[in-house]
């Protein structure tokens, strides 16, 4: 792949740089925005993926989490791609928050016209690495994401164990083939054969034999208002159990589903991912 | 004043609670919003004004600048108003961003129309002050902004020296009626008698013998992109100079006028609050 890496803006930041970036992406076929924070550039070692949920662009995570401060002193970049391609008009992908632009799922579509764009999978675990490797030098990285970024996070953490340090979450779909707005893009995206689905799904993924040798961090807040219909955390902490995956799933009492809550324990998902990436 | 407060969302945030507020305004005639930052409810005893600049809402500083951190130990809230009023549809309100709506330049307009509406310093002065006193049982206030909202934090401070304990400033508008694009709104606004807007100009306000016995601390990007056309920092620091106002006046090398300015610089500004406030 041929890096057609532009800056788009740039923004000294806690002693780093936090950038916008552009690039013509091979997997999806147009244009992809990701931004990131680079403590002090030349030195860097390693990357953070930080996947972002529905709706969300490269913007929300890296103007709202305040990471910055916590990687400032470090050698891990932090890198938030956009959630979906943009720019196409395909039928049906502005109609809905959760499904098509801002809802990629992170998964490799195989319907018709979503096929040629919607490869987000691919696009973050082979373009972006590869990115980050040949541009800014990244050696090891982590993940994490938030809502659907954490679903992301997690199928990506255990079914690429080896590229992946660690993996952590914040509120993620972690069980979306039984989440009714999940089911609706998964069957958009993927046909209506379900056995084709599981790929994409955490607690699948761990009942079927996936494993990571480290321990899983999952944050939740308790006031969550998609706790019971969308995250279902219950689910894949019985599959972690009865699969002796070993999973930290953190209550935070009185926490909702915004970015108030991601900037409030944002810092402990970040000492987290920097212990593995050592 | 009646209060006709009302919570339109509340968020937990480092163990208090993020929230935003809306009211019928006596001095906008509008209804008005602010947000806030509560670090454990009916502990707090004294506020921090935060002025926002152009185009901003209630928003944006409650959302980029992790402030609530710095406060989430501490008995100090933090009010941030939106920048006007909103919901009247005035000759040219909404034509430029530098005017009317999102461009309040925390003065009371005394030109038809907006005479009515555009009274942001009675409203930020008076107003949002009693409600904190009332509401949240505020005995003390320190106050600050960015860019036009560190010209509102800078001219409040100086005319209202006994109301706020302490001020600072990010990248403020310090020598409005010297900036062209300050000036058509000074011009809209008051009118063209250039003698009537030096009291809501900081350094008039310090020519002309306003000062505070404490420091006034500013904080300014060496790359910010308004810096010589619109901030004009020298100015005010010449004023303070001549008239031996203390002014800590902080050149933060390579930052920009952006929030990721302000998130770098907004602990130091909160310490700076917080002893003063003690």
């Amino acid at each position: 792949m041929p890096s057609s890496l532009k800056l788009i803006k740039k923004h000294k930041n806690f002693g780093g740089y936090t950038c916008y970036y552009q690039h013509d992406s091979f997997f999806t076929n147009t244009k992809m925005n990701f931004s990131c924070f680079i403590p002090e550039e030349g030195k860097v070692e390693s990357c953070l993926l930080y996947l972002s949920g529905l709706t969300c662009t490269e913007e929300n995570f890296i103007t709202k989490a305040g990471v910055q401060q916590h990687l400032a002193k470090s050698k891990t970049m932090v890198i938030a791609p956009d959630t979906s391609p943009r720019g196409t008009n395909l039928p049906g992908e502005h109609d809905s928050y959760d499904f098509g632009s801002g809802a990629g799922f992170y998964l490799n579509a195989t319907t018709p016209g979503y096929k040629d764009h919607y490869q987000m999978y691919d696009y973050v675990t082979k373009e972006i690495i590869e990115i980050a490797q040949k541009e800014f030098h990244i050696k090891k990285f982590s993940i994490m994401g938030h809502s659907m970024g954490g679903h992301g996070a997690l199928i990506m953490g255990l079914r690429e164990k080896n590229l992946f340090k660690s993996v952590s979450a914040f509120a993620p779909i972690s069980n979306p083939t039984q989440s009714a707005s999940a089911q609706k893009a998964f069957s958009s995206y993927l046909g209506n054969d379900r056995g084709s689905w599981k790929i994409y799904d955490a607690t699948e993924l761990l009942l079927a034999g996936y494993q990571r040798d480290d321990t899983i961090l999952i944050s939740q807040g308790t006031e969550d208002e998609f706790l019971e219909k969308s995250l279902m955390p219950n689910n894949i902490e019985n599959a972690a159990k009865k699969m002796k995956q070993q999973l930290e799933l953190q209550y935070c009492k009185g926490y909702d589903h915004s970015y108030f809550f991601v900037s409030t324990f944002i810092k402990e998902h970040v000492l987290f991912h920097l212990k593995a990436l050592v």
